[in-house]
């Protein structure tokens, strides 16, 4: 028989949409997705080109999922939590209240089966997914007046959603659903009372210093929210294998790249904001163990419903409880000793 | 004129080899260099192949940098301070002693200029570098008996290399360079008192519990240091530009993928060897405080000789005042807050 001569075989050319769940000026979160697209369009020598749409140019922003799922578009870059409603097990994709910080949370989902934990979630919604992003601890967010006790908590209408909202409810403050762009005449009128968003260098864009100037942390709901790729599935598994791979591998470098671009760009924000009035507020100790024992509950009682919720939670936990305690160790003591040379003036 | 017709290009078929610093047994440091050849096969359907040696095979692991230079390899996995020896410059890639944190060597690197200022010197190296791993801060090492106050560094012989070594030896400290195979029988005979090697998942392997069990930290050499691909320039210029954008995505997907790897292994590995018999203790305020302002004092005269270190030193050092101060607040309240909770027995 003849041998099949080799043929070239050309890059397969291939378009796909990204919808975005960010407006364009969020640059460092939006940005995740134009890494990405960037990523896979130069090591694909331009075959494989993802357009990124910001939120609300194909669909809403928390509907981007939703257009996945449809295969109306191929991909979105979005943060699991958004789809509670739908299912709290979305959450364990991103962040709970009083989780795992940034690095954990990468450890848990590349070497503690959370990649593969969310994929047998996410294939019950007709995708799948990969982290692709970080924002690091978030702060608590601003407030009109200083919370000092249990007690200034009861009737603070705040704006924040999803479980973290559940758990402050058990606290008497009455969460408020609004879109980034209400928050700030909302705050001004006194339509509400606090609002959190992300960290100072997306909060300063948004100008709440001006009309809530008591910034507080640490969003013990966020520690370090993963934000992911979701992909349609049928369209990732008819991807030829190498773009699959390809995928996957610029969703991890963009992962550790958007961490590293708010941990850089957070530092010089937070010196602006204070400087334009932000007073700096930890949340009191009162505070955060009432939400504590709060959030404990609220796990009980969705997992007492929810399986898929349960199995994925129990994990993590398990990981948690030994992650916390090698915290204490090396990079524990020696951040400390760091800050104390900050704080002395000796760094 | 004819239109030229499209012709099918094939991707560039092409085999290199990385040589690593490390032996296979360290597994997860190791690894890394093996997640970047896998990445890149991948992607590139198995045209752009890496193939990965253990420290020896081609050259010894402290010579990675050397090979790379001449030619022997198209590049090499391997920690940049090695080559201090050479250059203190190389620290900078790495890690310094009370450098920065993981997280903020990514920042630094990545959107502080770091990758760009290293690239400057290591083009008088004949290589390009890029980050390519991270073990997290590391440990401070395995010692005989306990360290308690200044009086017991003095005349205590420890195997530590580099500037960390230069530094202790201000301290009385008598540094000793020994290979990782030779550090066990050296503990056990008292040849030396004590050694750093990296962490619970590396140390555990070669023993070091059984013969020196106070196992100290932080590692105030290594808050987080950068584990790094050195590539020939010329041979990465040289590379079609898909391949060349693949293997940076390729190296920043890896260094996110070892410190998760690490910072899922360690938290176990710290638990066994607690059960074998380990001794945790830290290192007191005033052993880290006279190691501190040591260490101010080498770099002051590092700086005074060498103007590419100065440079660099410089740059890295504005950014982590400002990256110290902004890590004392969302990031080290919520995970004290959580630590609270390991110890109390509520998480």
């Amino acid at each position: 028989t003849l041998a099949a001569p080799a043929i070239a075989q050309e890059n397969k050319k291939i378009t796909w949409r990204l919808t975005s769940s960010f407006p364009k000026s969020l640059d460092t979160i939006y940005g995740g997705g134009e890494t990405i697209a960037k990523y896979v369009r130069e090591a694909s020598d331009g075959n494989f080109e993802i357009q990124v749409f910001a939120a609300g140019e194909i669909v809403p922003g928390l509907q981007a999922a939703d257009a996945v799922s449809s295969g109306t578009v191929e991909m979105c870059h979005t943060v699991p939590y958004y789809y509670v409603g739908k299912d709290p097990t979305y959450a364990m994709g991103a962040a709970i209240p009083f989780g795992l910080n940034a690095r954990q949370t990468n450890a848990w989902h590349y070497y503690g089966g959370g990649v593969d934990l969310m994929n047998e979630f996410y294939a019950t919604q007709g995708f799948v997914g990969f982290p692709a992003g970080n924002t690091g601890a978030q702060m608590g967010g601003w407030f009109r007046k200083e919370l000092k006790t249990l007690d200034d908590m009861k009737g603070l209408k705040m704006r924040i959603a999803g479980i973290a909202g559940q758990i402050m409810s058990k606290l008497g403050v009455v969460p408020q659903q609004i879109a980034g762009g209400d928050i700030y005449p909302s705050l001004e009128k006194g339509v509400i009372d606090g609002a959190e968003w992300v960290g100072p260098y997306d909060d300063e864009k948004l100008g709440f210093v001006k009309v809530a100037p008591y910034y507080y942390y640490p969003g013990w709901w966020e520690g370090g929210p993963t934000v992911a790729v979701f992909i349609n599935k049928d369209k990732f598994e008819a991807l030829p294998k190498s773009y699959q791979s390809l995928l996957k591998t610029a969703a991890q470098a963009a992962n550790c790249d958007m961490l590293a671009s708010y941990d850089y760009k957070n530092p010089q924000a937070i010196k602006r904001l204070v400087k334009d009035g932000a007073k700096l507020r930890a949340f009191s100790q009162e505070i955060m163990q009432a939400s504590y024992d709060a959030a404990l509950g609220v796990y009980g009682d969705i997992s007492a419903k929810n399986a898929s919720f349960k199995k994925i939670y129990d994990n993590q936990l398990a990981f948690k409880r030994d992650a916390y305690l090698w915290a204490q160790l090396p990079e524990y003591t020696f951040d400390t000793f760091m800050m104390i040379q900050q704080r002395n003036g000796t760094l």
